[in-house]
């Protein structure tokens, strides 16, 4: 069934579920005519739904369970007693390999135990990350470890990196991403050890890697590198950060232009068009699918509060992850690095650490 | 001469040193008549300037030096070799209780170094750290560090929240600021063991202190808190990350502006004041000046490509602190800190960590 290119979707994570996942899945049915889709939920209400998605209901076979992932539930207890929910069929068909990928816009922390539990990491990967795509001057890169950990030593921020570069290609068509590590100050002699341990690693592990070396919270926006390796605490508050004050600055725009009378109100309606375009390059939805990395088999989770064009993004880059070489790249580059008398040495290093 | 209210001036500091300094101060010294200065740097240059600058030069006293510290100097090397430099003579104005405060646009590494070899830190406290304003939709919070370390600990963390405290006491006049610890995830079992056991020690420690527990990336924008306490990396890396999209977004909205044909750019001339309003309110000059707290004195840091503007906001912090009972206020909190049983159980167990 994997071969008809089937994407399994948890129809009942997400803030706005069922809602907003059938309708997402219809706007993504329209663009894709070749997927399929496995649809986890309460078929009553996805049926009813589905009456109103007249491209996506033919290619869809839907999976009933009344078992659904509260947006709230405690990760630790929803992932042991969540076999039988929506999110953990949707994450089966693809360990069974009816699906190439899974979609779920519900609880994140959930979401990622019970992948790492059904799909298990990859052979010889330590650690799993979070990637997502991050709109720069130049369009979009991609940053991991969002959270999906919350430390990183040397040799996880190289898997981190090996990931990242495979997930660059797989959906933003680059051959060959560049790749930074993010820290303080770009000198050699700054920042956590760990992070100058993994630049070393990655230059003389042999790894194919166009790596441009250390870059710095302001090379993001600048769209420096292609793809940006931090640990997963980083990255996850510079993520927050960041989302934080775009959508301050976007409330803050608006209401500056319709609260100062009526002559920049009329100008702001006439520089409306260029207005809605500029909000548009910013337009969270765009990015939304993060991608964890490192499993046997793609999950792709949603933001929670979504609506249908940024679920049908989440699928789109479930589709393109599904489609991709990603993981035997990932494998390979991991078979490079293990076997480097590098990655050999810090292992021996790094040793007496792990057995405290 | 302290009781004078003087501050002290690296009239060589930063990337347009010495004219934006002495134009900032002429600037500072039109709002605030009490203070007086003592300006380090180049007489010839500094006299030649300062007959531009009515206003301070009667309360300016040039203090002669043909050293000067590089922007692109190395830490280590300008630390050691930099005494007699307009920015080592700044600090040690304050050290000699000639002046309540040195303000300098120079290389930040050098700074923090020379700051903390000539005031050393107060007594009792581990580790100076670097504070800043950070815009925010209710105002302005204040956030720490922001790399002054790489690292903190559980007592670094709760000496940080001591110090921003005071600051934000001292520079934004509010008696109880509620104190925010940055972590990923609201949940208390969420984050670095850092993080957990600092709040653990500042409730259980008995130190006066409005807290509010843990904070979000987004919390920052938000103003959830007045001070947003996280370690020296965590920190430059939020702030740049927000500095790099900050500048994204103003040139991208300026672009779509004047870039969209002759409506919209009607529109945007009509616009123009609430533009500039909103602009202004992200003016990253509003809040200029970062303080190394932790010291025997006040150093403040302004950035290095600043103008006039900016560098009298420096100089305003510097007054603001220097005119404060910051210091006191450190002093006691951290009495009561090193005083209580919580303490001294976290310092026994990390007393085996540290003997490594």
């Amino acid at each position: 069934m994997a071969d008809r290119k089937v994407i399994s979707i948890d129809g009942m994570g997400g803030d706005h579920a069922p809602g907003i996942v059938v309708e997402g899945l219809e706007r993504f049915a329209q663009q894709r005519s070749e997927f399929h889709f496995l649809l986890h939920g309460d078929e009553a209400k996805l049926k009813a739904l589905l009456a109103n998605a007249p491209t996506a209901a033919p290619r869809t076979t839907i999976r009933h369970t009344a078992q659904a992932i509260a947006m709230d539930a405690k990760p630790g207890q929803a992932v042991r007693r969540g076999k039988g929910s929506s999110m953990w069929n949707a994450i089966e068909s693809v360990k069974n390999g009816e699906a190439v990928a899974a979609v779920s816009a519900g609880n994140t922390g959930v979401l990622m135990g019970m992948s790492l539990l059904i799909l298990r990491t990859i052979e010889g990967l330590r650690r799993p990350a979070l990637v997502a795509g991050w709109p720069t001057r130049k369009g979009i890169s991609a940053v991991l470890d969002l959270g999906a950990d919350i430390d990183a030593d040397a040799e996880q921020l190289v898997e981190f990196a090996i990931m990242g570069q495979a997930y660059f290609k797989a959906v933003h068509h680059k051959d060959n991403p560049s790749i930074g590590l993010l820290n303080i100050g770009s000198e050699e002699l700054k920042g956590h050890e760990s992070i100058r341990d993994a630049a070393k690693l990655i230059r003389e592990s042999g790894i194919k890697m166009n790596f441009h070396g250390f870059v710095e919270g302001d090379d993001i926006a600048k769209g420096t590198v292609d793809v940006v390796v931090t640990d997963g605490f980083t990255g996850n508050v510079a993520l927050k950060t960041v989302e934080g004050l775009a959508k301050m600055i976007s409330e803050m725009l608006m209401e500056a232009l319709m609260k100062s009378g009526p002559l920049v109100m009329l100008g702001a309606l006439l520089a409306m068009p260029a207005l809605k375009k500029f909000r548009a390059t910013l337009d969270p939805r765009k990015v939304n699918g993060a991608v964890l990395l490192g499993l046997n088999g793609i999950v792709v989770k949603s933001h929670g509060g979504t609506d249908k064009v940024g679920f049908a993004q989440a699928i789109s880059v479930a589709a393109e992850m599904g489609e991709s070489r990603a993981r035997a790249e990932i494998e390979e580059s991991l078979k490079r690095l293990l076997a480097s008398p590098a990655a050999q040495q810090q292992a021996v290093a790094a040793a007496p650490e792990a057995a405290k």
